[in-house]
């Protein structure tokens, strides 16, 4: 097969085979093609789309370049949660615990921060002593234990993913539902699940800012899932404010400790209740959403939910004494309030620059390199439709640095937006898709 | 600036700033930007397409990535003639002497064998001992002397060129008319012109398939030119069949040599004089392309065409012997006659197929280390419209190789159709466009 004939097979908007895609995906993962090669190749991909049989012998070729992990050994359904990423959202640690409690399965590969949203990964490791570069064989030692395990992606599972994304990330190919599609599966499937949950973000914080886009990625997210005969189900919600009230790492691993704990009753706790209820489901546990999140609901209150997340930080090597007195973990040096400068309804929030505004603080990456200050980051007490008097608090800003306090606070004062009349409350869950 | 905002840029539709153009072109040439993110904005190129003045930012930024010749202590109008390339088009090697003996200078640059077409350096270096490989400082000195000199493209020249050619031939990226235009404009400015003739090829033996992107082509030549402050005239002639009856690098040598003679008229003879006639108008040795048209004709006619022809091959070191008695020149092993299979019309020939016959018998590179054989190619003595009976001759295949004769035999008897009624003749001259 020749290269050059296939991305010009592509470029000219016809569709590849699956012998094709699988050939390309090899060769390129093996370096026989060349990068300059791909690169084309990818924009051609994004800018001619690829039909619903490309996307899943694409991800099926991705899936095939590593090692996908057998965990038929485990009587039970194995169910994970993918969120395509906002600011402030924590879920994962909520609905692992929950839904482990229940008894059905949660082998959870997740990311590091990316842009202006955290990772599952850098909140994870703020507890100190808390693993996620698992061996696969330990995480299977603990998944078989504790029912959940939370790890970061390993070297062997889909490498044509972490070749492809590098390469997408430096040439501007990172914007295509199949591609992102693919990305996302491959990796979900090598986890060796029998159903998923997906989040899909759409808001002024999320990677999808347009609701439609965001119904395109879950339809081509749900497709893709099937033809690999998984159950799914996905839910459209608000990224147009941060998820709950906490962002940056330990700050957020604080909030879901009180979810867990079931101090509170916010947006957070209701989409993680949301997500769980219908893991619980698919996972064959509840017969219906509703009743998986009443039973997510009842492992909050009868306190497994929370039991399960401290045997998870201590087989992953994390202190419990923190997450049992989360008022011991350090503080920021500076403690900054910012106060309303007007009065008037909480009407907009630019949730991007939100996130921007918190890695500056220092809870994210501006470069690969950067470390992270897992106790530097924002705690929002206002939302959109809250009435504030000029003079009150709207946030916390947590930083050792006084320079990024100070940027980050201007960030912040030109991303709130008010208006005299109540605005409408944004809808957390727009659109379940199954 | 940032490479993959401006890749992005041009992703989603925008027209990119000259200084943006500017900056891509030189940090790509100076190593800065490597090429897999400059395949993926050449592919971006090709799908979104680039306008008059992006083509024409981009021509400028290759044209000053080297050195453009100053021709300006000649005095007189230097013009050349640039064609898109055909099977059995070698009009250079007539309208060179003929023009140049008019006293237009015409300083020609020309390649070698591309895919299915041949190359004008390569059918003069069938003649023993000529060098196309000159310093320009000899180039300058020839073409001062004898008004015409025929070189290939040094590295002093559009080195950007060189570069983008290489990475648009592997990456499925050719076949953009902004990037051909650059392409070509690029090193034709570079030569010091005051004008152009573009011979704009259309047909089955064409790079340009359709009449319509032909004209499309043209039409980005005349505008960039034009932005240039320089004459053009475009001409979109026909490739059908082959043009005139030879095809192989020394075989084009001697039909060129029969119709500097003045001994043949056919239609190479006919487009020769027709560009030959526009470069003397733009040149400004005739008030309309008719006049230089009939100059054309009398500098064959009074052998003084013939006799520039000898003096170049003189001063480029060839061996003038073979162009006064060709009939030394040595032959190839094998001379097959194909002969027709049927009573008919020849009413299509598939040139393309024809054009690779040739490269097969060893006129033409299959890989860029192949060593191109001088003597091989094929003449043929029908055209289209021409009454053949079945058993009469069609062509003569040269060749050392008695299996290439068997394959080319095969692909020609597949590339020719012929019809009971007497076809529509292809009109040679389809357009002219200034």
């Amino acid at each position: 097969m020749n290269t050059v004939e296939l991305i010009k097979k592509k470029r000219d908007g016809k569709a590849l085979s699956s012998y094709e895609i699988n050939f390309l995906i090899s060769q390129y993962t093996t370096g026989n093609i060349p990068d300059y090669q791909f690169s084309a190749l990818l924009m051609a991909i994004l800018l001619k789309g690829m039909n619903h049989s490309e996307t899943a012998a694409l991800t099926n070729s991705m899936l095939n370049s590593g090692k996908i992990i057998n965990l038929s050994a485990l009587s039970g359904n194995k169910i994970d949660k993918h969120s395509t990423g906002g600011v402030g959202d924590k879920t994962s640690l909520i609905i692992a615990p929950i839904v482990a409690a229940t008894g059905v399965y949660v082998p959870m590969i997740s990311g590091r921060g990316l842009g202006h949203t955290g990772g599952t990964l850098d909140k994870l490791e703020s507890i100190p002593g808390f693993r996620t570069d698992l061996s696969l064989y330990e995480s299977m030692r603990i998944l078989k234990k504790c029912g959940t395990v939370l790890i970061g992606q390993t070297k062997e599972i889909a490498p044509a993913d972490k070749c492809i994304y590098s390469l997408r990330d430096v040439t501007a190919t990172v914007e295509s539902i199949p591609l992102i599609t693919a990305s996302i599966m491959s990796k979900k499937l090598a986890e060796g699940i029998d159903g998923l949950v997906l989040d899909i973000k759409t808001g002024s914080g999320a990677f999808m800012k347009s609701q439609r886009d965001s119904i395109n990625l879950a339809n081509s997210l749900i497709k893709t899932a099937k033809s690999f005969d998984k159950e799914v189900i996905a839910f459209i919600t608000d990224m147009n404010q941060p998820l709950g009230n906490y962002i940056g790492n330990w700050l957020e691993v604080y909030e879901s400790i009180r979810v867990l704990n079931g101090e509170v009753k916010n947006d957070l706790y209701t989409l993680s209740i949301k997500l769980a209820g219908a893991m619980i489901y698919i996972g064959k546990k509840a017969r219906s959403i509703q009743e998986g999140e009443k039973i997510a609901k009842q492992k909050i209150e009868n306190g497994e939910a929370f039991k399960k997340f401290l045997e998870i930080v201590k087989l992953q090597g994390g202190d419990v004494n923190y997450i049992n007195n989360p008022e011991n973990y350090p503080k920021s040096k500076i403690v900054k309030n910012v106060m309303s400068q007007k009065n008037g309804f909480v009407s907009e929030i630019d949730t991007y620059q939100i996130g921007i505004a918190s890695l500056e603080l220092g809870a994210g990456r501006m470069t690969k390199e950067d470390i992270i200050d897992p106790k530097a980051g924002i705690i929002f007490y206002r939302k959109i439709g809250d009435y504030v008097k000029k003079g009150e608090l709207i946030c916390e800003l947590h930083s050792d640095s006084k320079s990024e306090i100070k940027s980050a606070e201007q960030m912040i004062n030109g991303s709130i937006k008010f208006s005299n009349t109540k605005p409408a409350l944004p809808k957390l869950i727009k659109k379940i898709i199954r």
